[in-house]
């Protein structure tokens, strides 16, 4: 049975993308990080996606990324702006410098020890929030860079970053996850969650989440508060 | 006074690349990650190489790497080999998987919430013991890849990353120092330097140190133990 490690962030995007993996025929390593995020109760979430989609492994590493400072995500002191007209115009205050590239890093240095070809993660680039690193050529050019990076590369074992999600939109997205009978009441996607895990149901990701239930047609099973 | 951010691991090399960044008049931003290294006293050194270089401020970034195991730098059940003849044939087992990747990863952060566009990292393919993230066409596809994922390169800032002791021997890069003025008797080279930063005098790290000097003539100024 081959091995994957998939960045699983709590969310429903990566959920489904763990949810890939596995229908894939894949042995799932989860791996999730505690970067100071506001949204505390996403890697609960995270802990019972990984459970409930039968990953081999979970992993949490601790990593403060708040000693960088400069997101809603991770800085106290910057309020999570709402869903509002500007989404597509700029990249919003809810973006953490250079946090998908830190996140595959780690999966990286994970999927070489455990000699692992692998990487699934959930980016979007229709859906996206306007992040730079949620698009192909971002993924490509990782791709590219992790296989002159290790030593299993240097021994011929190269490595595919899977987005299995990166060309749908999120009514796909969510879809895909109702057909591998994904639990999305399990998942927090808000970035201002309670400890509870229920949504707030006005920022960016609670607007986005919403529309693909509506858009699907189908009851959202979300959590608000 | 332009911004860099200089990755800085206590030892003989990235001290340099400190001096280097220096002397090209940029504001340094030292940063260093306690990953679990065996070698402790390495971050000693790199907080008296930050200071001693005038580094304007530096970061020590806690991240465990010891829970992916599969280095004798981080898991203690795996012994540092001594130098030997099979240095230039296989990557030893001091070899980190994906270091330098998950190191320049939060150098591109931190970088980018500085408004920095210039990353420091000594890495050098001459004496490099093997490291496939120590090449040039690995730091080249690393600055590729960084500068697809920043906010701050969509907006067309795009980022350097600087390898300037890339092509130099140990001899070479030991003399740039000297010209610099740097104490080389406060870095740490040694993979298993003890809790006073004295160093093995046995590892491959320690062997291409001492002949640097050696084939430099001029007086080793490390602390063997």
């Amino acid at each position: 049975m081959n091995k994957a490690v998939v960045l699983v962030s709590g969310g429903l995007d990566s959920a489904t993308a763990l949810g890939i993996a596995r229908e894939k025929g894949f042995e799932c390593y989860a791996l999730s990080v505690d970067y100071g995020q506001r949204h505390r109760s996403e890697l609960t979430a995270a802990q019972n996606v990984a459970r409930s989609l039968k990953a081999h492994a979970h992993q949490i590493v601790p990593l403060d990324l708040t000693v960088f400072g400069g997101s809603a995500l991770t800085d106290q002191a910057i309020a999570v702006p709402h869903a509002g007209g500007e989404r597509e115009e700029t990249i919003p205050m809810t973006y953490v410098p250079a946090r998908n590239t830190i996140f595959l890093s780690l999966a990286l240095a994970w999927a070489e020890t455990l000699d692992c070809r692998d990487i699934f993660v959930g980016v979007n680039a229709v859906d996206y929030s306007g992040y730079p690193d949620c698009r192909p050529e971002y993924i490509q050019a990782f791709e590219h860079m992790a296989n002159l990076a290790t030593k299993a590369a240097l021994d011929g074992k190269f490595l595919t970053i899977h987005a299995p999600l990166m060309h749908l939109s999120k009514k796909e997205i969510i879809q895909t996850g109702i057909n591998l009978e994904i639990d999305f009441s399990a998942t927090v996607s808000c970035y201002q969650a309670d400890a509870h895990g229920r949504a707030c149901g006005c920022c960016d990701s609670c607007a986005i989440r919403r529309e693909g239930f509506l858009a699907l047609g189908v009851v959202d099973p979300t959590r608000y508060r």
